[in-house]
């Protein structure tokens, strides 16, 4: 359909009324498909909209039922923000703002009521002046430690909250004199709200960031290695056919890695707060994912390398070609069933059992590459005729080592996390 | 100094309270030099605390001076909320969240006024389940819209402010006869509170982070200029010399590279708020910067290779390395002052000049590379001693096409947004 807008303005008002009631019935289809699209994507999402709406009509609670409402009075306002501020969409997520919350709000209060009680022995005329020269050098000194790397990663939401707070109950301590009672209600009611927000998250179908990053990372080896296990195929195919790879989605899942490691980074950091998660216990080693998850990158820039031969360079195989064929299919082979178990192991939490093998079968291959490239000897071939198979070996050699090193770093995940050993099957 | 702790236990109490206090005193000595480290990477860290401290103490005046907080009272405590949660780093931040803070408040306050207006004519009982109903329905539908990227990378702290004002305006209204006063000074303060941050935040050394997106972008393509002019020197010198290089700090700066698509993008939509910047005037093209920004990093990915090339291979330069030297220096040399101008271009806001010179000179000498490769005949050589030098080759020959891409996206940018030509000299 093709309206231009000229047309619209001369027709009569009947047909441009017509014309707008498509427009825009075709706007609100587009709309209602996108949202349909957003929740089929990840249906988690409209659970997770329901939860805040519930955990929202929970602390409304308390102010239509008189009894609650009177134990808490007005001050309830603060239990509603912290439901809407605190729920996030992961249980890291929510714990960490949570925790740094509650925290953030005890500390600075108790600060508050200590620079008030100063603030009054000044007398009357000096109180605005010592409670402003605190609220300054506590302020500017608290948004300055917001700088620091490790303290803006866990701690910011913290640090933002003790300066609320504390300019909140320094400040007003100026015209209220139950600051004790002030102070002490906003602490309760921060916590009924964090409190509320964190049991309604974990409490319904929890999205723990944990499993999130596990998976992620897990997922990412995979993709290496289905890239790899699928490249070797592809590269002598096309090299037989002389013929250009449409691009094919399973040889682009590697490009998501190459700009992942912001996501991963801000995964691990809120996977910390998941505590009591039944799966990793206390202090699982976070770091190691985000240590993988650089690996894998790594390697994803060599094979972003491979994929630029595969898209770029169509020839016909040359001799050379279909003699380096033998030992690049066994290193692709190799690598892709190497990745595909260290994946499982990353997803299921096993010890990996054939990797080992796998990686020696690897090293034996690209020892055995390197060889037939440093003993080949040209005779009268064309330079051209060489380079292009000749660079998809050196950078299958190269990806050999960053392969090594994941699977290093896996090991000592597994031996970090005590990964179980999977029950050996015994034959009846 | 290396002492153990065993040793300290031992001790006697005098012996042991030196050592504690020597312990400690390095720690005090450690965390003061990382805090002066962080003053001094940044100044302008000191400048924005010191900023918010006095934010803060402005919006605290209205509660020491008596007839400001008789107009407004208790409700004060709103304006300092806002100065706390809006003042951000950048210009571009701190308005984006006032202006999502104003707006979202102003129109979830009259929702809210609204269903409470509804939820009266349900009578005594029926109130608290139309409100109820109500907060449920739009917080869900809210939090979802905020999984929507467009809404999430604009709006998402705005979407969020309206949550929580929909939910205490409408819940505390069951309470609260004066909603609609309430709803009308919530307003009110929280207008004051983000006028204070945003005046501040301006008047005072504003950080505009559209300037930082600029120099950011200009940087990251003046890095890869400076690795490829220095490139060829480096590699033809390790090559004659047959020494590995030290990792050389200019040779490195490329690295930032990689991994900073997701900063850019931020930065490009907190720039869109800074409507008022005089260097940059309304509608400025930040979209176009993230384009540069990824077409700088896909060249960064091939600048990578070559610097593996770098540091693994080291040669002795073969015959064939000697006669590709030429054109290739050419190509570095070349590409270097292509990229050089760009980020000067894209620095100064000026129309590049020499640049498509340098472009064509580029393209004379990579096809000359190519009919090099394409030509050259192996007789007796062994194809050890040519592949390493003819990967370099491969590579800066690949490395064109995306220097044209980034000079073309540069020339776009300098036309969208106007650049001005810069005034030739005229020789006296």
């Amino acid at each position: 359909m093709n309206i231009a807008a000229p047309s619209i303005e001369n027709a009569r008002p009947f047909t441009r009324a017509c014309v707008w009631h498509k427009l825009l019935a075709n706007k609100i289809v587009e709309v209602a498909e996108k949202i349909k699209k957003l929740g089929q994507d990840d249906p988690r999402r409209i659970v997770h909209s329901l939860k805040v709406g519930l955990a929202l009509t929970l602390v409304s609670l308390f102010y239509y039922i008189q009894p609650l409402y009177d134990r808490i009075g007005e001050n309830l306002i603060w239990a509603v923000m912290t439901v809407v501020l605190v729920f996030e969409f992961s249980v890291g997520a929510t714990l960490g703002k949570g925790l740094n919350r509650m925290i953030a709000t005890f500390s600075s209060g108790a600060l508050g009521y200590g620079v008030h009680y100063l603030a009054t022995l000044a007398g009357e005329k000096g109180e605005p002046i010592v409670l402003g020269f605190f609220v300054v050098i506590i302020a500017a000194t608290v948004t300055f430690v917001r700088f620091f790397p490790t303290m803006k990663t866990r701690y910011d939401y913290g640090l933002l909250i003790f300066i609320l707070t504390f300019t909140l109950v320094s400040v007003s301590s100026y015209r209220e004199d139950k600051v004790l009672r002030m102070a002490h209600q906003r602490v309760t009611t921060i916590i009924m709200g964090s409190f509320i927000a964190i049991v309604t998250c974990i409490c319904i179908r929890p999205v723990w960031i944990g499993e999130e990053l596990q998976n992620l990372v897990a997922n990412n080896i995979e993709k290496l290695g289905n890239f790899l296990q699928e490249f070797s195929g592809e590269y002598f195919k096309i090299s037989e056919d002389g013929q250009p790879l449409s691009d094919k989605p399973f040889l682009q899942g590697y490009k998501s890695l190459l700009t992942s490691k912001n996501t991963e980074e801000t995964m691990a950091n809120l996977a910390r707060w998941e505590l009591w998660h039944y799966r990793f216990g206390f202090c699982h080693p976070w770091k190691q994912y985000v240590k993988i998850g650089t690996l894998t990158r790594q390697c994803a820039y060599k094979i972003d390398a491979l994929n630029n031969y595969l898209n770029s360079k169509i020839q016909t195989l040359s001799e050379f070609g279909s003699k380096i064929q033998d030992p690049s299919t066994e290193i692709c082979s190799e690598s892709g069933k190497a990745l595909r178990e260290l994946a499982s192991t990353v997803k299921k939490m096993n010890q990996p059992t054939s990797v080992n093998a796998h990686i020696e079968n690897l090293k034996t291959a690209s020892e055995y590459l390197k060889f037939m490239l440093d003993t080949y000897h040209l005779k009268d071939a064309n330079l051209q005729d060489i380079i292009p198979s000749a660079e998809v070996a050196l950078t299958l050699i190269d990806v050999v080592p960053c392969i090594v090193k994941i699977a290093d770093a896996v090991h000592e995940l597994a031996s970090l996390a005590h990964f179980k050993t999977p029950a050996t099957r015994v034959s009846p």
